[in-house]
């Protein structure tokens, strides 16, 4: 389905290649960058955490190139596996993809479970509050940036974002409302923060990229809280 | 100012490179494609409407390509100018992308100065229609589009984006406020409408992308109130 199905040995797209033999003698050079675990092209890379190998590869690699410019057989390189097993994990690139996200997005996941337990006034502030949390943190912040920025330019990614975003996020913030347009309130929360983080964190917009996130959480959460449970405009 | 003040006689915009010889004869080879006039790769491109030929070529490739991906050299060969007069007007890429970021930007620009002369109670209603009216339409809405992804993804795009979208926009929007927040304000307002057309329009999530724009507006109109003339939290 994608160019990248082709099962390639060896290899060289720019950046990464290390050129080393497909022998199985790779990650002997001294080079830094292999360090996970043994092996093995040459024996396949099968055994305990090679779909967690393949993983963390593909989320870095989306991360840094973006959708479109990550390749199957760069994700296997990665992970120092054949090609065929990340095929045989995760199917395609979308598949890989969608593996990502989840992944990528489980600290939200987790997180919105949690606000089941919250009564529904603090909603707003639990919810910008947990927001905030995720995205004031470099570490979960890098990922996500890197799938939104994907998901914004590329079609496919696009898809697989917003199914998972709709089907897993938004289903189940809007399934913790009492209302008939549930989901509708929740995204119009959701459309809120995700402006202003973007405007924060990509485009880098003073004053919003510059206050602290406290003032902004002051600001925010009673729209949110608005959004989730307000008076919703008639006709 | 705009687009349509470029020097057009037959046409056909779709693809773009066609290979004819810079001897002038360009464009009689029966491809739709270039309708910009006569001129002009041979003779420098110069004359009366080259300004704005280059700035509409600019602002297409940018929208079609990406800041990334679009040069210099394709913007000229876009106009049929040579690539010194391209340099020569807006210096380089960066001026070139500035420019089309002002002349798509332009009807925002337009109808924000108008925003002057609402009342401040009905300001939220008005700025969240104006918003809708150009994001609706497709004509306007996909050189914008276009502009701020290459915005969320390229650091320089979204340097020149933004200093254009605080500079212009969002001052104006704020010079109509009376607080001494008033750029806080005027953002936040602009992160909710950013945040739902994205969700729209990139991401196509529904419900947001499915509603129709009037049960939008009534949404969002009092939040963007809020945001822009709202008691603000204390402390």
């Amino acid at each position: 389905m994608s160019a990248e199905d082709t099962r390639a040995t060896t290899d060289g797209s720019a950046g990464r290649a290390d050129g080393a033999p497909p022998d199985g003698t790779e990650g002997r050079d001294g080079t830094p960058r292999r360090r996970r675990g043994r092996p093995a092209r040459g024996e396949g890379g099968g055994g305990p955490g090679t779909q967690e190998r393949i993983l963390a590869s593909a989320r870095e690699l989306f991360a840094e190139r973006g959708y479109e410019k990550t390749s199957v057989r760069a994700v296997a390189r990665g992970a120092e596996v054949d090609q065929a097993l990340v095929h045989h994990y995760f199917g395609t690139k979308e598949g890989l993809f969608s593996a990502a996200v989840a992944l990528t997005a489980a600290p939200v996941t987790d997180r919105i479970a949690a606000l089941d337990r919250v009564a529904p006034e603090r909603a707003g502030e639990e919810f910008t509050r947990m927001f905030f949390r995720i995205w004031e943190n470099p570490v979960t912040r890098a990922p996500l940036l890197a799938i939104v920025r994907s998901a914004l330019t590329h079609e496919t990614a696009a898809r697989i974002f917003r199914e998972f975003i709709a089907g897993q996020l938004l289903s189940r913030l809007a399934g913790t409302l009492d209302a008939a347009d549930a989901q509708l309130r929740a995204e119009l929360a959701a459309a809120q923060l995700v402006g202003t983080v973007l405007l924060r964190y990509a485009l880098k917009m003073p004053p919003i990229a510059t206050e602290d996130a406290e003032t902004l959480i002051a600001r925010l959460a009673p729209v949110v809280q608005h959004h989730l449970t307000g008076t919703a405009p008639t006709g």
